[in-house]
């Protein structure tokens, strides 16, 4: 299966500076994982920082690598001089966030000219197992 | 016009012990702001930890916020010994978030046995002049 | 309070125009209800017809109603050619919908050139008094 | 790959008696189609009754369908005696609905002891191709 084509030959190099450019990817310890064209992964441990009040990972912490993760995701699809804005995300939580790491997986479902609907799940790894702790689905708006 | 009665006495120690004990609020340096039943409010400073690609503060932190407040928000309302998890959670973005703060106000919408439905608006504070940059809806189960 | 300004002088035959050439509002009995710029509301009767497995309203009802009177209040605002369609609605249902009628209040919470953010409240009417069954949060893409 | 074990061994009559109860489905001409446990698609065909204003399906037929598959998806592994209602959806509308017919298939995603998480794809039929019209999520509870 051969996925969507990308409009910009640069889009690796485009999401690596956008991504470079993002401190909050870096104040939460979120790394670019993998990439391929509409579908983008990234991961971040499991840090003390970042946990809630029942101790596992905060459900701020999977929405910000999945939201990023469909937004790098759809720069991977659309023209040179093009940007992303996220217009709306909804998550729904599965299961408490424990383990070492996370890692969000984002995918572009639609890739209109003018909206982008993208699609994420966020795993948790733990002792070499992974579980899925979220799904969510948004819109991003091509600008 | 009167709020709803909490249930818990103590409904304003419970929520800061919940809050003090959330690492994420510490880390994004998010403070309780204000509290009534069914409403409560956090404020965060808009630093250069937070910011994103093009330079305004991440979706991630007004979710993180937003989640937090609807959180607490249903915390008022609930018995001694129960807790709140999200169930899931919608953001709409409105504008981008630039200034000196955001505050996010949560509300209870309808606070069930099992289920609470919340909403919060979220704002950026600059020169003295509010806007509001996101919209959220959301579930968050009684445990 | 003044709400924003219309920028079509025609915009309510345009609203009656584009909702009786709507099949689905007939064939479940959905009317126009008040218009005011930026806020449109619409009413149905609770038949036999639109119940689900409990008696209650069927969500679906709930939400056609909620996803027209957001689409609705975002054509009272935009120029004379333009229209709308729905990007993404999201709903949470609060109550089981029951009663003699339903109505849908739709608000439109920002008006951007391309993206309208709105949102909506669907109340039960029962024996004179109302009850909120569903609180709904959208996004509307000018075209 | 084998799919979650029903906990229902009547769970087929129990979703066949849940659908037939349901008007709604009647009004809009919608029928069960394929069930799994924890996968169930249903169809309608799209008729003069359920357009919109530009001719195509309106959401609320996609909404209403995808609603319903996911509830009868979560019926499929449920206990005697439980029932299931909706808490909350979310669709994302991705391409018009034109075409024949629509088929709404809905999927558990997580399957806790009070709240099921789902989501659904639905998809029009033109001419003996398919094309998917929206994705949804969202969130049962366990009654």
């Amino acid at each position: 299966m051969t996925g969507p084509a990308p409009r910009n030959p640069d889009w690796r190099r485009h999401i690596e500076e956008v991504f470079a450019s993002n401190a909050m990817m870096r104040h939460l310890e979120i790394s670019l994982d993998e990439m391929s064209p509409g579908a983008v992964s990234v991961r971040a441990p499991i840090t003390a920082n970042v946990t809630q009040h029942h101790g596992y990972a905060h459900a701020g912490l999977a929405f910000t690598m999945g939201d990023n993760a469909q937004g790098m995701a759809a720069y991977s699809l659309i023209e040179p001089g093009q940007g992303i804005v996220t217009i709306e995300m909804k998550i729904n939580l599965l299961a408490p966030a424990v383990g070492e790491a996370l890692v969000a997986r984002g995918f572009v479902e639609r890739a209109g000219r003018r909206v982008i609907v993208t699609r994420a799940e966020v795993v948790a790894l733990k002792d070499g197992t992974e579980k899925t702790v979220a799904l969510m689905l948004g819109s991003m708006a091509v600008v």
